[in-house]
């Protein structure tokens, strides 16, 4: 899958020696981290500036302790900082986001000697959002027929939106504007529903994997059609044509099949286009209710996988009649961990956000250059 | 359960040797079946009406031969409706809608040599939710804290509201008088999700087993809460308890349990939570969007079952922050067989409306008067 490269290609390339201000996002189910980090074949330094680049990775929860060994063994505490020379006294704090810097802060405090700074998820999601649409050049992108457009975001032009970031649950914020936001709405089916009822309905391992199966799937073994109920006809009387879903696993009802006698492909890809097609259309209820045009879907659960992003752009334009356009980042799955990132203030030492990227390169690393102090 | 007496004591009671006026709601699950029919302890004819009753029936859909040999058996055809005097043009002809009007039609006039007179869905749902609003006094109410508290409806004051209709999938009417409604929008996470989900997870082979199931369960076995995430602490900022979850099936991710190893009850309960709420919060954004404050929620998926109509109004209550009221209905699973049935028009034959309805018995018989022509 497409966005996969993002954090492997980071985990075999990363210069990790050059750690410096990193910032995690500990959710429900996965531990985002960002962290900025010099190259070794470019000059550190230039100036009052570090060349350099944000770098992306995740680890699953239920793992923390993958993410302390990876701190730890890299030596971020001390080498990496002083290194880069910020001051002496960041070196025991770092910023971190979600609800597990509330739930591990003793646990870095104990291991690692670490303080969590906590930011505030919500607001950790917006600032991550507003970083990336305005500094990455081609950071959002609809998703039509099975292709990627990219959207030049005007940056006089971006407020108001719904964000709608995907994790185990779902959140829908409604954003004015740089630290202006409120939460308007939610549903607690998302990623962790997808990935728990998935794992439970096809014995699946892991999220990506199941996610794959999904692709080589078929809903319509299970999920009821209006098809099926109207014979095979259309219900041309409220607009729904026979292969629209009527019932999701209705037909599960009177198959007297067993779980064991489905191909977990088809229940998977069931169980992906419910939960796509219900967040599609509860996020469009709510753009509705604001008077919201863009819809910009963040979150990990998308993991740039084309049917996931296809059934909720399919959900936003049918239910919109076309008014409204669901968007995706290719940082998706990092907002909060970029907006916990933002919290260290090195932006505000920026003459300007453009200025912030070079390029983003394959891997999904963000070029950039961060300003020091000493 | 208490919704269960309507169709099952009718089931030994109905004195069927007399029906006449038979009408079907044939969907993806379930047929649901509304008849007049006289008593015998009574004197039948009074002048120009028949006293009489309406009565309940439900079979499943997979199992339509039983429907059709119960009509059969009974000799509707023949005997019931001469004997009550109606027109003989009428004798093969059931006002039937749903779905399975069509898919079935060739059916019925194959075994029974019956046709099904279709009446639209939509437009069947509603005239029986308005006519049960209006002609049967404790027909609707709300259910708060466990407790049922019937609402007067005033006539003068009925519209607009928005019918939720919960069967195999959602429908949402928006509903403006009699014979004025639009469909607004549904929803295909209904009671065939339920239903057909809850019976790959559990093996559970009827929907009142696996509905009562989910009454012993306990959701936060397999469901993420806010606690679990915020390490037990509730997420203030954004007003969720440590108890709200955060998402449906997610603690399922992180444990390394199979499907088998969890109680089928907490199972059944996670599912029904998940899926009540959803259709609370969805319902909700729709009432919101036309200005509406009465719902009224239909359909066969309830029952009358506690929890799942705690749930919705719960979810109505939050999401509206007061402002909207759920409301269920008394013969929620029958509202689009009622309104087929008043399609044979014999409604407009009665002085008034409430003079229909002598009392809603225990049963849930709607004892009434109907016009006769000859």
């Amino acid at each position: 899958m497409e966005g996969d490269r993002i954090e492997e290609a980071t985990l075999a390339n990363s210069p990790v020696d050059e750690i410096s201000h990193l910032a995690l996002d500990i959710g429900g189910s996965l531990i985002k981290m960002v962290y900025f980090s010099t190259e070794k074949d470019k000059p550190q330094k230039d100036g009052r500036f570090l060349n350099g680049g944000l770098y992306f990775l995740k680890f699953e929860t239920s793992k923390i302790n993958e993410c302390l060994d990876f701190i730890s063994s890299k030596q971020l505490r001390c080498r990496g900082i002083q290194h880069c020379g910020f001051p002496a006294s960041d070196k025991n704090i770092i910023k971190a986001t979600g609800g597990g810097a509330f739930k591990f802060a003793d646990l870095f405090k104990e291991k690692l000697d670490i303080s969590l700074d906590k930011v505030e998820e919500m607001s950790s999601l917006v600032s991550g959002a507003n970083f990336l649409l305005k500094a990455v050049p081609s950071e959002a992108f609809t998703y039509v027929n099975g292709q990627r457009n990219y959207v030049k975001i005007d940056h006089n032009d971006l407020y108001p939106y719904l964000l709608v970031n995907i994790g185990s649950g779902v959140s829908m914020i409604k954003v004015d504007g740089d630290g202006k936001y409120e939460r308007v709405s939610g549903t607690s089916v998302g990623g962790g529903t997808f990935w728990g009822l998935g794992k439970l309905l096809t014995k699946c391992k892991s999220f990506d994997d199941l996610l794959e199966m999904s692709h080589q799937g078929n809903n319509r073994v299970i999920d009821m059609l209006v098809g099926d109920i109207y014979g095979g006809m259309d219900y041309l009387k409220i607009g729904l044509s026979s292969t629209a879903i009527a019932s999701s696993f209705g037909k599960a009802i009177s198959e007297n099949k067993e779980l064991e006698e489905y191909k977990p492909e088809d229940v998977a890809r069931s169980l992906l286009r419910m939960i796509s097609n219900n967040i599609g259309q509860i996020a469009y209820l709510n753009a509705l209710r604001f008077g919201l045009k863009k819809i910009f879907f963040g979150g990990f659960f998308i993991r740039g996988h084309a049917y996931t992003m296809d059934t909720i752009s399919v959900a936003v334009d049918f239910w919109s009649k076309g008014e409204a356009k669901a968007m995706f980042l290719r940082h998706e799955g990092f907002l909060g961990a970029v907006g916990a990132f933002m919290n260290y203030k090195l932006v505000e030492e920026f003459p300007n956000s453009n200025s912030l990227v070079g390029d983003l390169t394959d891997n999904g690393i963000i070029e950039c250059r961060v300003h020091v102090s000493s």
